[in-house]
């Protein structure tokens, strides 16, 4: 019987796409179904961007790049760092790569052997564990509840910490949770981790310009922290470019060389039209993604309102991205037509049978008892999917 | 002391990215350095390709894509496999990747388990090595040289192949030596897989287009070896798109599925404009790409005219790619200015530095007795650059 790699057997279908593909199924079947199930803006890309990617076109921008990425763009993206972050990184520092997702494969292949220890903050974001089983390691899950909005805390993370510890990896703000460590939380982090030798961190920022506390916060910037941080970013979320597939690090200069290695023998470099493009989004005053920032912000407060309504769920107000992430204890062990729903795999399955609206289930994000909920989609939609919910979610008894 | 993974410190840099590196290097310092060291057409991505790319651009195609590619390119990419190989796949046995050098991790990853024994054609492309060796697989190697036409027998994949041997991968036409196999080169091969129950092939054929035989043939479409067969292939080479980075591959339905598995926990899908790129050049006529191949003949045969002046070195006359990989034995073990040249490598070193002209040695493709030449530039710099070559090793003694 033919049959695929160990690894690929350990590997889980990314839960998000995997809810993304059965909605965009049911869809092309006739159904009329809500997803709120993906991670990305539901805006189009700025067009002085698109304008940007165009001329790249036009001047021929198709050959090979170097693998880290152009020199104009690691140029733009190191003053980005600059400006925004206060991160020093000069630009052989920084690579560029085919998504955010690349970005953090290339990090964590480049420090973790088979058996290497790698904490995760719970819950997290899918792939982080997807990858560190590619690279052999195994992961040390500190887990967090919606009564402390999803936040380690500092003294969970020193008793977790031990010599063995080779990597902590998390998101600030956070998918799936959408909480914000703040400025002190991260110093708190930094002297535990300084205390170590050998211990690394991978920051994922790529939700930096969804924020609602007002600044965003990059842990690299902690004195001596910039040579164990690699600061992941990328233009996806900010500027609503998710298929363009554009992440970036600055990193230590041998994690970035390693990083480079890597990617030169997976992909090679990414995409010119689209790091060009990248360089147009980076170069930007930041302050012209509040508008988006603010929108999102509206519409938190919208879908939290209609979710508070809903008899069982437990919600709390995060301060990033564009999720929520409600715990649904509550209903499971309920029944609906006699039937017994288990888990909240199960309970997104029946949301979506029943009422036609994808969420995701919180187990692969490390947090079995909740459901993730992207809000990156128009009001009247997102009034629509809490109604659907609450429709659903009522019938369980 | 901070150090990369073990799997890191194993990987070798791209040959080729190396040695464009460094004359990118030395160009920045000012010389006037003659490249033909990457694997490029010189020429622009045609305008009608560029066309779709923006049309895509303004029809705001920047939302995430399905990992294995739009609907709508992945049947045209069926609907060429057909046209053009005699090959049949659903388009649900397509996926779409960043480039054809992640369409073959894709696939090494699906199938290789640590210890499996994967056999190469050698020379062989210098990144097959390295992605099984990320895989933890083991290489078993088959010679070939330039008096073979750099052709592995039949007779010799007999002798290879064991009930160890999981995957056997090579390109026709070849990279690094623009070798083709030809119809019943491939079903003798076919002959010896099929007496095997586990055995797949990966069958890079990237330089489908530049094949001066006049008939490019794809094993998948031997009879039973669609079973056995992941046929890679890509837009790089063909539509001078080499900085798009679009490859893709057909495949057995569990080894698409397993593909699209690893791809969506790496990258995701791939660029939405590249991909809308993609389906406007396989959907044309492939006719289109015969000037192209028109001038790489004229090309190939400029040069070999230019080396066979050349004491010492061995030529062949390859049928396709745009490549020639002389034997450079005779000179391996002279001096020049009292240093002596002990290998391919240090040739390639001193040919640099002597008179600017940058070609890649042989050992990474596994053929450390030659040097691969990339003809893809326009005929008076190849004539300058011939000349350099001439210079450079008449000067060993």
């Amino acid at each position: 019987m033919p049959k695929v790699s160990d690894i690929l057997n350990r590997l889980e279908e990314s839960a998000t796409l995997a809810m993304a593909r059965r909605s965009r199924e049911l869809s092309a079947a006739g159904k009329d179904v809500i997803s709120l199930s993906l991670g990305e803006p539901d805006f189009n890309t700025p067009d002085f961007i698109k304008d940007a990617a165009k001329k790249a076109i036009d001047d021929n921008f198709s050959k090979y790049p170097p693998v880290n990425g152009y020199l104009d763009v690691r140029d733009a993206i190191a003053k980005k760092f600059k400006r925004d972050n206060n991160l020093d990184y000069t630009p052989n520092q920084i690579v560029v790569s085919t998504g955010a997702k690349q970005s953090i494969i290339n990090a964590i292949m480049s420090l973790v052997n088979p058996g290497d220890e790698v904490i995760l903050l719970a819950p997290y974001w899918v792939s982080y564990k997807e990858m560190v089983s590619i690279a052999g390691g195994t992961v040390n899950i500190i887990n967090s509840s919606i009564e402390d909005d999803f936040k380690v805390t500092s003294h969970q993370l020193a008793a977790a910490i031990s010599s063995k510890t080779k990597l902590i990896i998390f998101s600030s703000p956070c998918n799936p949770t959408g909480s914000v460590f703040l400025q002190e939380e991260l110093e708190e982090f930094s002297r535990l981790i300084l205390q170590q030798e050998n211990l690394y961190v991978i920051s994922d920022e790529i939700y930096e310009h969804i924020n609602f506390t007002g600044k965003h916060f990059s842990i690299g910037s902690v004195p001596g922290m910039a040579e164990r941080t690699i600061t992941v970013n990328g233009v996806s979320k900010g500027f609503a470019m998710t298929g363009w597939r554009i992440g970036y690090v600055g990193a230590p200069q041998w994690i970035a060389d390693a990083c480079t290695k890597f990617q030169g023998q997976i992909t090679s470099g990414a995409n010119t039209i689209a790091q060009k493009a990248t360089r147009a989004a980076v170069e930007a005053d930041p302050a012209i993604t509040h508008p988006l920032r603010d929108a999102f912000l509206k519409r938190r407060d919208l879908v939290i309102e209609k979710l508070e309504a809903i008899k069982g769920l437990k919600v709390n107000r995060p301060q990033g991205a564009f999720y929520l992430f409600p715990d649904v204890s509550e209903f499971l062990g309920k029944s609906v037509n006699g039937v017994k729903i288990n888990t909240a795999e199960e309970l997104c399955n029946y949301i979506l049978e029943d009422v036609h609206l994808a969420v995701v289930d919180g187990a692969a994000f490390g947090a079995p008892q909740c459901i993730r909920i992207s809000y990156a989609t128009s009001d009247d939609i997102l009034v629509k999917a809490m109604d659907r919910l609450k429709t659903a979610l009522d019938k369980l008894v």
